[in-house]
């Protein structure tokens, strides 16, 4: 497989994660979205939102993180990804698309280059408005947290979807110095699947083009 | 069933679609987002997020808009809202996912309201950001919907999680004025669906709370 990525894309990082956990083998190829390799024509006529990731299944082009996702559980099913009752995976998948659908497309570059460029907004500004949308989610991903379906992980004691997205948001939440102290389940969570190789390979700061620290 | 709901809101349209195109019938609580109905404690016991839609069936809690489509999907298949091939379906989510991740969320009432409080931003200014996302979207859809997968909707002849979410960005860009126009196959599927029941019933401005105009 083939996967166009960022090394800091919450959304990239979710699908090395997913790749790893199923032992799926890959080439990366690296986009820098800060410097606009994204904006290419070639990568445009791969993925005509600009966007990463995308990733290339022999002739089958995927987008959008969690469709990546759900397709890599059908199409690779071992580890599940996803609980087998219906009610389990409508709270997994609620618990990532807090993440995936809420608080993440708030703080992507080019929203913030919106708030920079036509907003005229300072960076602390911004980096305010990035920590707020991240605190919102955390407190509402803390609530449904305290449910009595949390075990080791998100649901239970088996990785889902919900710890992927987990994981990406507390590697995005470091890059703007959110406290994520006061949500104890997730901070529990995170550091949890950080010891975990899958999680740990796949993590932002040791990819191509990372900052040194 | 009992749905929490909005008129206006892109999320809680959804779900009545769907729930309409599976013949389920369902009990209607309305919030009124703008006035802060979902901020009561009775509510956020039950969406500690505070956002809607949130679907009660039976003893089964669900949140986030396209985690009860998938739900409603699994627990009650007919008529199937996705296709049955991994890669078809990973089409339909990616398809859904730019209208349910990207650029929806970047335009719902929080947001809005953080222009116009937190960065005192005039409403121009406001209704300015919204049409861009928008269209962002817009082009997004429109670049995919050029592939020979669609047909008379999203995804061949059968409606899927992508036509819904389709039909909820067409209202969404109806509230802000955004011109649809340019985007032919997007408004070509809009308008057939628009005349279909399931779509027509489900519509924000059938619902009470809704302007009379």
């Amino acid at each position: 497989m083939k996967l166009y990525t960022y090394y800091r894309s919450q959304a990239s990082f979710r699908v090395r994660i997913a790749l790893n956990l199923k032992g799926i083998a890959r080439e990366d190829s690296f986009l820098h979205l800060e410097k606009g390799d994204q904006f290419d024509a070639a990568y445009r006529a791969i993925n005509p939102q600009m966007v990463v990731p995308t990733l290339i299944d022999g002739d089958v082009k995927l987008f959008q993180s969690l469709a990546i996702l759900e397709y890599l559980d059908e199409a690779y099913p071992e580890p599940p990804l996803l609980p087998a009752d219906p009610q389990a995976r409508a709270w997994v998948r609620g618990l990532a698309l807090i993440n995936v659908a809420d608080s993440h497309p708030l703080i992507v570059p080019r929203v913030r280059e919106y708030l920079e460029y036509e907003f005229k907004l300072d960076e602390p500004t911004r980096i305010k408005w990035c920590q707020h949308w991240h605190t919102a989610e955390l407190t509402a991903l803390e609530a449904h947290l305290k449910d009595a379906a949390t075990g080791r992980y998100c649901h239970g004691d088996a990785i889902t979807l919900a710890d992927i997205c987990l994981a990406s948001q507390a590697a995005g939440a470091k890059f703007f110095s959110v406290d994520t102290a006061p949500f104890l389940n997730f901070t529990r969570i995170a550091n949890s699947l950080s010891t975990i190789d899958a999680f740990a390979r796949a993590h932002p700061l040791k990819q191509p083009g990372a900052p040194a620290s």
